[in-house]
């Protein structure tokens, strides 16, 4: 019999995950709390990119939609560095050949959807999740519509409605059900340079800008159409945050002053400071990730996290993959499929938001601290010599299918064996010797 | 203008704030999911009691009540504790003259309410909370014996309706509020040790009793009519977990062989057990703890922890007497109340939980260490000596209103003082020298 599946949620992890549950063969239905975005315009000023790297690509592949997305997508080998002076410094973030890509949210979702709808699923829009069943795969959506409640049955739910999802909020009233929202002291307000008249960007085009300031940061993304989404994250108060920039003279000397050759690109900026949104930043956690045989969590239901290693979006198109795994694996014991699917995936959720957060110092701080850069330069020159020996952590992060659980654990040892090979007396001068590649290898 | 209080729940943590309010002068109404547990026959086996300590005293007498709980309450001085062999070894709590007291839940949260209705205030009984407008201090309530919705304005709530508060439920989707939920790996099982025919207690009634087995325990708090309210703690899972103990014989046979004296004080000893829940332990933790200037959480609702410490309680009254000296120092300015309450209350409730969770390896595994007890030997002696420069933890916590945030620091550092103290070269027997004295005054 042909399996019935309920995702809820359209977004990218939903759509991709009903990609994979079709390959299958299984029945797919879709019900989207929102109305349906391919009808909307998408708003000027709120094209909002992601990083997009191999692990999401992985997942991508496997239901052969890689080629799709590469069309819509720009290589970001390196960032740059942007210093309080206005000096770049550009910083590869792997091999030469490595890149991360920028990809527009928006596009990107409407060509997940598309493409499950061409494939067979059933999506319906202005349908929100007003209550789970946890006995049996049972839901009730209100049609926000014409307000009339619907029950829909199915074998299988999939709650793929993200960082404030209603069927996690039904599972938080299970007995001994783990849960924490924690929201982090930065907030984020998003701005946008605008193209070239001849729509050229007015920076290098492939590459992540960044602006690191200690304990604030700006980063930007090229879009296609040749402008760039840029990200400002500060505190939300104290010094340098945004309750401290209310009025437009405050903006205008807050960014004069710290980001200099930033400044002159944003002709309007002061306006889409005041006018765009503050929003909030959350790590959400929670255990177990099913519900029996009948429900399962992905995406940023299971663990939403923040956004500084732009993993948040891989991670989801990873779980479909893994969820896939899991269930052709024992296709005919679903409970054994979700459980094994929760207990080996929450590490990895885990570990993103290790990574996310511990991503954040890097970017704002670390990034513009020469001993970080040459801690870099020296783990680049080791992994060169002995490939099988060391994967730096943003590799592992960015360019393998390295679980995040063992990438953090990795990571975090070989930032104490690095923090040794740093206190070699004249580092700076001796780094790419012969005997401090011994030293690492040695203490390997 | 009177006030106009609304508190949601009226267990012991809203109606001593009732009392509170009262006594400002403000007019009051509780509102209480469950019905009037006065007209229901409180069940025999289901009688459950608390530790009544010198915080929760302090604010019980603050509302001029503390004499009518003394006539329900039962001095412990000491713990008893019993070994494999059904040895027994007295540990006193503090001095001879302190005692912690163990007061029926269902007799004291009775009794607050009629004073509560006495001086003026009105329960509304079978109201559960449906909604809290997070704009202005208003709330729906469904009736459950009519079905019918009510819709209530006042100028101040109180959310004092539990570990599952449906008004923090509603805080918890505001952005930024800090939320967990964390469930620890045991689980409880209540069992009453039945009085002797004539009515007196069957083991000695002036003591906490406490079977101490390493990563599990049972304990036995004494009841007026003759009987004990047991707790026996165990993980759900695992070694010596309730999920070994499904069936009548292997429930026999584990008594026996790890309580051997208690066993033959509970003559049903195995329908009980498989007749009682197993329920779960947790932390709760959230922050903020109010809602502008209308809305505030107390007790349970706010910081809900294990039960390890007996403070669960004692916190919850805390909370009601600190709350109303918020409020006298500022009663024109609510917000300022609320705020103040909020910040300065949520470091205790985090030092409850810690003290909680600490005293759970204290209990369980530390009552039965002579080198534990040893050290308890050598701080009891020392306070004698310099009262002014160490109150045991125990006491702090018990005997003391210091709060538990100070409570908490202090009884960690002197935990490491005492870690160096029992290195000292034969300890056991010069535990006692005036050396060792010195050597904690110079350390401390």
């Amino acid at each position: 019999m042909k399996k019935d599946i309920v995702i809820v949620g359209a977004g990218l992890a939903g759509s991709l995950c009903a990609l994979y549950m079709l390959k299958r063969g299984y029945k797919v239905r879709m019900y989207e709390r929102r109305s349906d975005m391919r009808e909307t315009v998408v708003k000027a000023g709120r094209s909002i990119n992601l990083a997009l790297s191999e692990r999401g690509w992985t997942a991508l592949r496997k239901v052969d939609i890689g080629s799709y997305v590469e069309e819509i997508s720009i290589a970001m080998p390196k960032r740059v560095m942007h210093d309080v002076e206005g000096n770049l410094t550009d910083q590869f973030y792997g091999n030469q050949d490595q890149a991360i890509f920028s990809v527009p949210r928006g596009e990107l979702n409407v060509m997940l959807m598309n493409l499950a709808e061409e494939r067979g699923a059933e999506i319906f829009f202005n349908h929100k999740c007003i209550d789970v069943n946890m006995v049996n795969p049972e839901l009730i959506f209100e049609n926000t519509v014409d307000n009339q409640n619907i029950n829909i049955k199915c074998d299988l739910i999939v709650g793929a409605d993200g960082a404030f999802s209603a069927i996690r909020n039904k599972m938080m009233k299970q007995d001994r059900f783990q849960y924490s929202q924690h929201y982090i002291e930065h907030g984020y307000k998003e701005l946008l340079i605008p193209a070239n008249k001849d729509g050229s960007h007015k920076i290098e085009k492939n590459a992540l800008h960044i602006w690191p300031r200690g304990n604030f940061m700006l980063i930007a993304l090229p879009n296609l159409n040749g402008s760039y989404t840029c990200t400002l994250f500060s505190p939300f108060d104290g010094k340098n945050s945004f309750n401290e920039l209310q009025d437009k003279s405050s903006i205008t000397n807050f960014f004069k002053s710290v980001f200099k050759d930033f400044t002159p690109l944003i002709p309007d900026l002061e306006e889409q400071f005041i006018n765009n949104p503050t929003s909030s930043l959350g790590i959400f956690k929670c255990f177990p990730w099913n519900v029996k045989d009948f429900c399962v969590l992905i995406g940023d239901s299971a663990h939403a996290t923040v956004p500084f290693y732009g993993q948040g979006m891989n991670a989801s198109f990873e779980d479909c993959r893994v969820l896939d795994e899991m269930i052709g694996a024992n296709e005919n014991n679903m409970l054994k499929c979700l459980d094994d699917f929760s207990r080996i995936r929450k590490p990895n959720g885990d570990g993103v938001q290790d990574l996310s957060l511990h991503n954040f110092i890097v970017m704002r701080d670390k990034t513009a601290d020469p001993t970080f850069l040459l801690q870099k330069k020296i783990e680049q020159k080791f992994t060169q010599l002995y490939p099988e020996k060391w994967i730096p952590l943003y590799s592992m992060v960015s360019f393998t299918n390295i679980s995040y659980a063992d990438a953090w654990q990795i990571g975090m040892k070989q930032e104490k064996l690095m923090a040794q090979i740093m206190e070699t007396p004249n580092i700076a001068e001796v780094w790419d010797s012969d005997s401090v590649m011994e030293k690492i290898l040695k203490l390997c």
